[in-house]
């Protein structure tokens, strides 16, 4: 039996190292099929438009964000989420283009990769919900507040990305502490 | 003398109503046109694509919003920043589906949009830094914390538009205690 990675999975590749690197308008069909040493034609087949590759690219790299980030059940859940934040700060190092590109905009962030992120956050209020939350239901305010954190996560990475003042560790340990905070300060409700 | 609106303006007040209610997308240059009673060439005479009125119409959005949120140099920092909250919120309010637009995506959404709402944050970190923080200079620490901060409200924001699960001030308290613990854990550092 072959076990070879089928061609549309190897093209996603590409296009992760590609607009991993550099921006979507940046990028032509004629770099992609480059890239990809493929003829323009085959890649239209598995890829009709520029966008429809991209949107692909986006959707792989938040399935992959979601993976590395997976809880650990053998953790108690303080460790738990500092060992899932540092997978996702590690992630955005490693793929600080493709990252930006995803929360920031360019021609490529319409409804459709909006929509992938969107899902991503609601992945995210989920398992902060089931495992450091211990499944215990939320109130509103924390809900509203675990929303807000998930903003606060993605906005540090884009300001650490484009400043890199503090380490990685540091990082890590300012978002374990906000969301300690705030969802403290979420259960001071009446 | 007369005190007439200008037209240019006249024209991105009723953008304004327009994006408030619909999408990008779901606007054509003829609805923008019969909204304002006047023929599409003198529309393009001045914004020649529908992407620039929509530009110019998010400028003004973010200009609206910075104005609307001035801190009170009367008022002691605590009650400063509440009382910006306050008014960012009555914003966010009042302008729902603009504001959604401006920060989660919608074909319009590209390097230019981006660029109008990296601004608004930035003036607000200056502002943050100048009015709350009293010109004190920010550790690099608290510099991530008050872009994080600023990622907190506006997903708390999104959260509570969608949700509309807390009313006004408790999203206000909310964020008012958000600040005051981000920058009192970002005063921790050595």
């Amino acid at each position: 039996m072959h076990k070879r990675v089928p061609r549309r999975q190897r093209l996603i590749e590409i296009g992760m190292d590609l607009f991993g690197n550099r921006s979507y308008e940046e990028i032509s069909i004629d770099d992609i099929a480059a890239a990809a040493d493929i003829s323009k034609g085959l890649l239209y087949y598995y890829f009709p438009t520029k966008h429809d590759f991209y949107a692909a690219v986006i959707q792989h790299a938040a399935e992959q964000l979601l993976r590395e980030t997976e809880p650990d059940p053998g953790l108690e859940p303080t460790e738990r989420l500092r060992s899932s934040l540092r997978a996702y700060f590690s992630y955005v190092d490693r793929h600080a283009t493709a990252y930006m590109a995803l929360l920031r905009g360019g021609i490529g962030v319409d409804a459709q990769v909006a929509a992938i992120m969107d899902n991503v956050r609601q992945s995210y209020v989920q398992r902060v919900s089931e495992n450091i939350m211990r499944g215990r239901p939320l109130s509103p305010r924390q809900r509203i507040a675990i929303n807000g954190w998930i903003g606060f996560v993605e906005a540090t990475s884009i300001a650490w990305l484009n400043q890199r003042c503090i380490d990685q560790e540091e990082l890590c340990d300012l978002a374990t502490a906000a969301f300690a905070m705030l969802l403290r300060g979420g259960s001071h409700e009446p």
